[in-house]
């Protein structure tokens, strides 16, 4: 199989997303919610209908797009009105990946600007907002890239064991394939490493009192959101592979 | 005292910068040198002028200008060719520097590509150009408002005992505002700390084998890079501080 679909490398790449989601979070949770960057109007007139957070966003992925970022199988965009590459194309490896148009970003964002910033950060504004926007931008990309990685791992079970795929993927059953790709014991470990990891990355901040993030927050994200749709978009892919 | 220039905010500001200073080389170590990412050329002939680093650090600035990142006292660009912001002035407090040309980001910048970056990474190409650049970017900015925040420490220590400078800074003795600025026991627990900070940030990922940058690395980029510059800082905007 090719190296991008061998469970080794695929598991060293989310482990090592961990720390980037973990940062990030810690980044993001130093500051106030500041809701004003999530409203459209935020920040007065100028923005148009974006909020301050998409404006951002929208220039980073203009920007991105123009170095060919989102030529790469693994990245995703959240905005489809990119500029084309202003560079040549890559030559990557060929994409392992079965043609498919799995993209979660819309949800994604939603979930990040309504569930997990008011459940990271304190309450209140403290008129950071761009640094916050800029950070959430970080975070946002990372919390991507990891949930979509979903369909190489899906790809890669489904190339080990294509019989016991096709038949719940021939009767588009999406609860059959949740249950042929879940493994509780695989999901926990990750949820035991990444408080563990939380815990010595945020221990110094939290000690200091000088903000950081409690291992259980950073548990409970893994479990509640990264975890959860990491598995929605394994199916979403899969029922799209015999197409 | 304007609470900007307090010892104890200051102080907290730089400590918490040291966490964003921290995880950005982290995330930057886990790649190669990848010396194309600086080279005029690098990637072809679309970027014309510009290294990869310098094409997505001048398309964030553009971006970041907009949203008036740069009016505030803390924040100072690498480039000057900027748009004006799209958002009204935001109320800050009365900026309380004296008015300064100080902006060392010419140096910041070829100290990182040249010294910094071959210091953390390991030799070679792995290809990951843009997502080095994009590291590269934040380290950079966070390096440049670390060390920009030497004119803010400046300031308190000149308002603190301004008949101690005056002399020297009428001199032009730039050695003379050194020894007067420079208090070795405070630098020893600023390296002893991010040291402290760096090991148990960066033990889980050492451990792992997956990366991470080595404590003594940290510790030697405050003290050859970070905290000389910043002093550097403090003495430039002290000479121009009776203009």
């Amino acid at each position: 199989m090719t190296k991008e679909l061998q469970l080794d490398h695929l598991r060293g790449v989310l482990v090592r997303l961990e720390e980037t989601i973990i940062f990030g979070l810690i980044e993001r949770a130093q500051f106030l919610h500041n809701p004003p960057v999530y409203r459209v109007g935020g920040m007065g007139p100028p923005l148009g209908a974006e909020t301050l957070l998409e404006f951002i966003l929208h220039e980073t992925e203009r920007s991105h797009a123009k170095v060919r970022r989102y030529t790469s199988p693994d990245e995703h965009p959240f905005f489809d009105d990119l500029p084309d590459p202003i560079l040549p194309p890559l030559a990557y490896a060929e994409n392992p990946l079965h043609q498919n148009r799995v993209n979660l970003n819309a949800q994604i964002m939603v979930m990040y600007v309504n569930e997990i910033v008011p459940f990271i950060c304190a309450e209140g504004d403290d008129a950071n907002y761009g640094s916050c926007a800029v950070i959430d931008v970080h975070l946002l990309q990372a919390l991507s890239k990891r949930i979509h990685y979903g369909m190489f791992v899906a790809e890669s079970k489904y190339r080990e064991s294509a019989s016991s795929f096709d038949p719940v993927i021939r009767a588009g059953d999406a609860a059959g394939i949740e249950a042929v790709i879940t493994v509780p014991e695989i999901e926990a470990q990750v949820h035991d490493r990444v408080s563990h990891k939380a815990s010595a990355y945020g221990s110094e901040l939290l000690k200091a009192g000088d903000g950081g993030i409690a291992p259980e927050k950073v548990r409970a994200i893994y479990e509640r959101w990264i975890i959860p749709l990491c598995k929605q978009v394994e199916v979403d892919y899969l029922l799209q592979r015999l197409d």
